[in-house]
Protein backbone atom coordinates (compact mmCIF):
# COMPACT_ATOMS: atom_id res chain seq x y z
CA UNK A 1 0.00 0.00 0.00
CA UNK A 2 0.73 3.14 -1.02
CA UNK A 3 1.37 5.47 1.66
CA UNK A 4 0.99 9.55 2.23
CA UNK A 5 3.92 11.82 2.80
CA UNK A 6 4.84 12.03 6.56
CA UNK A 7 4.38 15.41 6.42
CA UNK A 8 0.27 14.69 5.75
CA UNK A 9 -1.66 14.40 8.39
CA UNK A 10 -4.55 12.08 8.07
CA UNK A 11 -7.57 12.60 9.89
CA UNK A 12 -8.81 9.39 11.66
CA UNK A 13 -11.88 9.68 14.17
CA UNK A 14 -13.02 6.84 16.75
CA UNK A 15 -15.84 4.73 16.08
CA UNK A 16 -18.35 6.84 18.93
CA UNK A 17 -17.05 9.98 17.32
CA UNK A 18 -17.77 9.06 13.33
CA UNK A 19 -20.86 7.45 14.88
CA UNK A 20 -21.92 10.93 15.87
CA UNK A 21 -20.74 12.78 12.86
CA UNK A 22 -22.72 9.84 10.66
CA UNK A 23 -25.82 10.54 12.80
CA UNK A 24 -25.49 14.19 11.99
CA UNK A 25 -25.93 13.18 8.45
CA UNK A 26 -29.09 13.55 6.27
CA UNK A 27 -29.39 10.55 3.64
CA UNK A 28 -31.49 11.82 1.19
CA UNK A 29 -29.87 11.02 -2.39
CA UNK A 30 -29.84 7.62 -4.07
CA UNK A 31 -29.91 4.36 -2.23
CA UNK A 32 -29.86 6.37 1.40
CA UNK A 33 -26.57 8.40 0.73
CA UNK A 34 -25.24 11.53 1.28
CA UNK A 35 -23.24 13.65 -1.85
CA UNK A 36 -19.10 13.66 -1.61
CA UNK A 37 -17.21 15.98 -2.88
CA UNK A 38 -13.34 14.64 -3.25
CA UNK A 39 -10.69 17.98 -3.38
CA UNK A 40 -7.19 17.80 -3.65
CA UNK A 41 -5.60 19.29 -0.47
CA UNK A 42 -2.95 20.93 -2.47
CA UNK A 43 -3.65 21.99 -5.38
CA UNK A 44 -7.53 22.45 -4.38
CA UNK A 45 -8.84 20.95 -7.96
CA UNK A 46 -11.91 18.53 -7.53
CA UNK A 47 -11.05 15.04 -8.33
CA UNK A 48 -14.35 13.56 -7.95
CA UNK A 49 -17.86 13.31 -6.89
CA UNK A 50 -19.36 10.25 -5.29
CA UNK A 51 -22.02 8.91 -2.71
CA UNK A 52 -21.69 7.69 0.55
CA UNK A 53 -24.05 5.80 2.68
CA UNK A 54 -23.55 5.51 6.52
CA UNK A 55 -21.48 2.74 6.35
CA UNK A 56 -19.11 4.57 4.02
CA UNK A 57 -18.57 7.95 6.53
CA UNK A 58 -17.97 5.33 9.31
CA UNK A 59 -15.55 3.36 8.31
CA UNK A 60 -13.43 6.76 6.23
CA UNK A 61 -13.43 8.87 9.11
CA UNK A 62 -11.93 5.80 11.36
CA UNK A 63 -9.68 4.49 8.97
CA UNK A 64 -8.32 7.70 7.16
CA UNK A 65 -9.38 6.26 4.00
CA UNK A 66 -11.75 6.92 1.83
CA UNK A 67 -14.81 4.55 1.23
CA UNK A 68 -17.77 5.30 -1.10
CA UNK A 69 -21.08 3.63 -1.76
CA UNK A 70 -21.41 2.87 -5.48
CA UNK A 71 -24.63 3.61 -6.77
CA UNK A 72 -23.97 0.84 -9.80
CA UNK A 73 -22.70 -1.96 -8.33
CA UNK A 74 -24.46 -1.38 -5.14
CA UNK A 75 -21.89 -2.18 -2.44
CA UNK A 76 -19.28 -0.29 -0.41
CA UNK A 77 -16.15 0.74 -1.98
CA UNK A 78 -12.49 1.11 -0.66
CA UNK A 79 -11.22 4.01 -3.30
CA UNK A 80 -7.83 2.33 -4.74
CA UNK A 81 -8.39 -1.07 -3.54
CA UNK A 82 -8.10 -2.21 -7.02
CA UNK A 83 -5.50 0.10 -8.85
CA UNK A 84 -3.86 1.12 -5.91
CA UNK A 85 -4.81 4.51 -5.73
CA UNK A 86 -5.83 5.40 -2.60
CA UNK A 87 -7.49 8.39 -1.00
CA UNK A 88 -6.13 9.72 2.00
CA UNK A 89 -8.79 11.44 4.51
CA UNK A 90 -7.33 14.70 5.34
CA UNK A 91 -10.37 16.79 6.52
CA UNK A 92 -14.08 16.39 6.59
CA UNK A 93 -16.55 19.03 5.78
CA UNK A 94 -20.20 18.61 5.68
CA UNK A 95 -22.65 21.04 4.53
CA UNK A 96 -25.31 23.51 5.55
CA UNK A 97 -28.28 21.20 5.18
CA UNK A 98 -25.89 17.98 5.92
CA UNK A 99 -26.77 16.57 2.51
CA UNK A 100 -22.98 16.53 0.95
CA UNK A 101 -19.86 16.34 2.58
CA UNK A 102 -16.42 17.93 1.07
CA UNK A 103 -13.57 15.53 1.65
CA UNK A 104 -10.46 16.97 1.57
CA UNK A 105 -8.06 14.41 0.38
CA UNK A 106 -3.66 13.38 -0.48
CA UNK A 107 -4.67 11.55 -3.84
CA UNK A 108 -2.15 8.49 -4.31
CA UNK A 109 -2.12 8.63 -8.71
CA UNK A 110 -4.90 9.20 -10.05
CA UNK A 111 -8.38 9.62 -9.13
CA UNK A 112 -10.05 8.83 -12.10
CA UNK A 113 -10.18 4.99 -13.61
CA UNK A 114 -9.66 6.54 -17.20
CA UNK A 115 -6.44 7.27 -16.19
CA UNK A 116 -6.97 11.41 -15.74
CA UNK A 117 -5.70 12.92 -12.18
CA UNK A 118 -9.46 14.13 -12.33
CA UNK A 119 -12.56 12.88 -13.28
CA UNK A 120 -13.48 15.96 -14.64
CA UNK A 121 -10.28 16.38 -17.03
CA UNK A 122 -11.69 14.70 -20.12
CA UNK A 123 -15.28 16.78 -19.48
CA UNK A 124 -14.38 20.75 -20.44
CA UNK A 125 -17.15 21.35 -22.54
CA UNK A 126 -14.87 24.33 -24.23
CA UNK A 127 -12.57 21.46 -24.88
CA UNK A 128 -15.49 18.97 -26.14
CA UNK A 129 -16.97 21.59 -28.51
CA UNK A 130 -13.91 22.33 -29.90
CA UNK A 131 -12.85 18.77 -30.97
CA UNK A 132 -16.31 17.90 -32.26
CA UNK A 133 -16.68 21.15 -34.28
CA UNK A 134 -15.08 23.69 -36.22
CA UNK A 135 -14.22 26.84 -34.63
CA UNK A 136 -15.45 28.96 -37.32
CA UNK A 137 -18.63 27.33 -36.89
CA UNK A 138 -19.96 27.76 -33.77
CA UNK A 139 -22.03 29.96 -32.56
CA UNK A 140 -20.94 29.81 -29.15
CA UNK A 141 -18.73 32.47 -27.81
CA UNK A 142 -17.08 33.31 -24.33
CA UNK A 143 -19.27 36.88 -23.66
CA UNK A 144 -17.90 39.80 -21.45
CA UNK A 145 -20.62 40.85 -19.28
CA UNK B 1 -28.91 42.57 -10.09
CA UNK B 2 -25.00 42.86 -10.06
CA UNK B 3 -22.70 41.81 -12.46
CA UNK B 4 -19.67 40.37 -12.42
CA UNK B 5 -16.21 42.62 -13.15
CA UNK B 6 -15.25 42.99 -16.87
CA UNK B 7 -12.35 40.41 -16.83
CA UNK B 8 -14.62 37.86 -15.82
CA UNK B 9 -15.58 36.02 -19.14
CA UNK B 10 -19.35 34.65 -18.86
CA UNK B 11 -19.41 31.20 -20.60
CA UNK B 12 -22.86 31.20 -22.61
CA UNK B 13 -23.85 28.75 -25.21
CA UNK B 14 -26.54 28.75 -27.99
CA UNK B 15 -29.72 26.68 -27.67
CA UNK B 16 -28.73 23.88 -30.05
CA UNK B 17 -25.29 23.34 -28.09
CA UNK B 18 -26.87 23.59 -24.37
CA UNK B 19 -29.01 20.98 -26.22
CA UNK B 20 -26.16 18.63 -27.12
CA UNK B 21 -24.46 19.05 -23.63
CA UNK B 22 -27.35 18.66 -21.74
CA UNK B 23 -28.46 15.03 -24.09
CA UNK B 24 -24.94 13.64 -22.73
CA UNK B 25 -26.17 13.98 -18.89
CA UNK B 26 -26.63 10.76 -17.26
CA UNK B 27 -29.26 12.46 -15.13
CA UNK B 28 -29.37 9.17 -12.79
CA UNK B 29 -29.71 10.97 -9.31
CA UNK B 30 -32.84 12.02 -7.01
CA UNK B 31 -35.26 13.81 -9.88
CA UNK B 32 -33.83 12.81 -12.83
CA UNK B 33 -30.85 14.95 -11.74
CA UNK B 34 -27.31 15.69 -12.02
CA UNK B 35 -24.87 16.47 -9.09
CA UNK B 36 -23.51 20.22 -9.49
CA UNK B 37 -20.57 21.05 -7.76
CA UNK B 38 -20.10 24.81 -7.89
CA UNK B 39 -16.33 26.00 -7.27
CA UNK B 40 -14.95 29.51 -7.49
CA UNK B 41 -13.41 30.32 -10.21
CA UNK B 42 -10.21 32.29 -7.73
CA UNK B 43 -9.83 30.91 -4.92
CA UNK B 44 -11.08 27.28 -6.48
CA UNK B 45 -12.98 27.00 -2.93
CA UNK B 46 -15.89 24.50 -3.05
CA UNK B 47 -19.07 26.83 -2.45
CA UNK B 48 -22.04 24.68 -2.48
CA UNK B 49 -23.21 21.23 -4.00
CA UNK B 50 -27.10 20.94 -5.66
CA UNK B 51 -28.69 19.21 -8.06
CA UNK B 52 -29.65 20.17 -11.81
CA UNK B 53 -32.17 18.44 -14.27
CA UNK B 54 -32.23 19.01 -18.24
CA UNK B 55 -33.74 22.13 -17.98
CA UNK B 56 -31.75 23.52 -15.43
CA UNK B 57 -28.70 22.84 -17.34
CA UNK B 58 -30.34 24.52 -20.70
CA UNK B 59 -30.98 27.63 -18.62
CA UNK B 60 -27.50 27.51 -16.76
CA UNK B 61 -25.70 27.68 -20.61
CA UNK B 62 -27.55 29.63 -22.21
CA UNK B 63 -28.17 32.52 -19.91
CA UNK B 64 -24.53 32.13 -17.93
CA UNK B 65 -26.58 32.25 -14.46
CA UNK B 66 -26.59 29.17 -12.74
CA UNK B 67 -29.88 27.31 -12.15
CA UNK B 68 -30.36 24.84 -9.88
CA UNK B 69 -33.33 22.10 -9.17
CA UNK B 70 -34.65 22.54 -5.60
CA UNK B 71 -35.34 19.04 -4.42
CA UNK B 72 -36.94 20.14 -1.16
CA UNK B 73 -39.48 22.57 -3.42
CA UNK B 74 -39.61 20.45 -6.50
CA UNK B 75 -38.36 23.50 -8.92
CA UNK B 76 -36.31 24.83 -10.54
CA UNK B 77 -34.62 28.48 -9.15
CA UNK B 78 -32.01 30.76 -10.36
CA UNK B 79 -29.06 30.95 -7.83
CA UNK B 80 -29.79 34.51 -6.12
CA UNK B 81 -33.03 35.28 -7.37
CA UNK B 82 -34.27 35.90 -4.09
CA UNK B 83 -30.87 37.03 -2.65
CA UNK B 84 -29.25 38.67 -5.06
CA UNK B 85 -26.30 36.27 -5.08
CA UNK B 86 -26.29 35.56 -8.36
CA UNK B 87 -23.62 32.61 -9.86
CA UNK B 88 -22.16 33.73 -13.00
CA UNK B 89 -20.61 30.80 -15.44
CA UNK B 90 -16.99 30.92 -16.16
CA UNK B 91 -16.79 27.28 -16.93
CA UNK B 92 -17.98 23.32 -17.02
CA UNK B 93 -17.14 19.94 -16.77
CA UNK B 94 -18.44 17.14 -17.46
CA UNK B 95 -17.40 13.92 -15.33
CA UNK B 96 -15.91 10.54 -16.48
CA UNK B 97 -19.48 9.07 -16.25
CA UNK B 98 -21.79 12.09 -16.72
CA UNK B 99 -23.81 11.88 -13.89
CA UNK B 100 -21.74 15.65 -12.29
CA UNK B 101 -21.02 18.63 -13.37
CA UNK B 102 -18.48 20.90 -11.87
CA UNK B 103 -19.59 24.13 -12.45
CA UNK B 104 -16.31 26.81 -12.25
CA UNK B 105 -18.18 30.32 -11.20
CA UNK B 106 -17.83 34.12 -10.23
CA UNK B 107 -19.91 34.25 -7.11
CA UNK B 108 -21.81 37.30 -5.89
CA UNK B 109 -21.85 37.98 -2.20
CA UNK B 110 -21.99 34.26 -0.29
CA UNK B 111 -23.20 31.09 -1.49
CA UNK B 112 -24.19 30.17 1.36
CA UNK B 113 -28.24 31.14 2.40
CA UNK B 114 -26.82 31.26 6.10
CA UNK B 115 -24.40 34.40 5.51
CA UNK B 116 -21.16 32.22 4.42
CA UNK B 117 -19.02 32.26 1.29
CA UNK B 118 -19.44 28.70 1.41
CA UNK B 119 -22.26 26.09 2.39
CA UNK B 120 -19.46 24.17 3.68
CA UNK B 121 -17.58 26.79 6.13
CA UNK B 122 -19.68 25.94 9.56
CA UNK B 123 -19.32 22.21 8.89
CA UNK B 124 -15.70 21.32 9.61
CA UNK B 125 -16.06 18.25 12.01
CA UNK B 126 -12.63 19.25 13.56
CA UNK B 127 -14.37 22.63 14.43
CA UNK B 128 -17.39 21.19 15.73
CA UNK B 129 -15.68 18.69 17.60
CA UNK B 130 -13.72 21.17 19.71
CA UNK B 131 -17.12 23.40 19.74
CA UNK B 132 -19.04 19.90 21.71
CA UNK B 133 -16.38 18.38 23.42
CA UNK B 134 -13.39 19.29 25.32
CA UNK B 135 -10.03 18.74 23.31
CA UNK B 136 -8.58 16.88 26.68
CA UNK B 137 -11.19 14.57 26.59
CA UNK B 138 -11.31 13.59 22.74
CA UNK B 139 -9.77 10.67 21.52
CA UNK B 140 -9.77 11.63 18.19
CA UNK B 141 -6.31 13.04 17.44
CA UNK B 142 -4.50 13.78 13.67
CA UNK B 143 -2.52 10.97 13.34
CA UNK B 144 1.02 11.12 11.33
CA UNK B 145 1.05 8.10 8.73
Amino acid sequence: MVEPPHNVKVLRLSEEEASKVADSLWYRHVDNTVIAVAQDHETKDVLMVANMNREAIIRTLTTGMVHYWSLSRKKLWLKGETSGHYQYLVGFRIDCDGDAVLLIIHQIGNACHLGTRSCFDQGDIINLRLRHEEVENSSAEFHDI
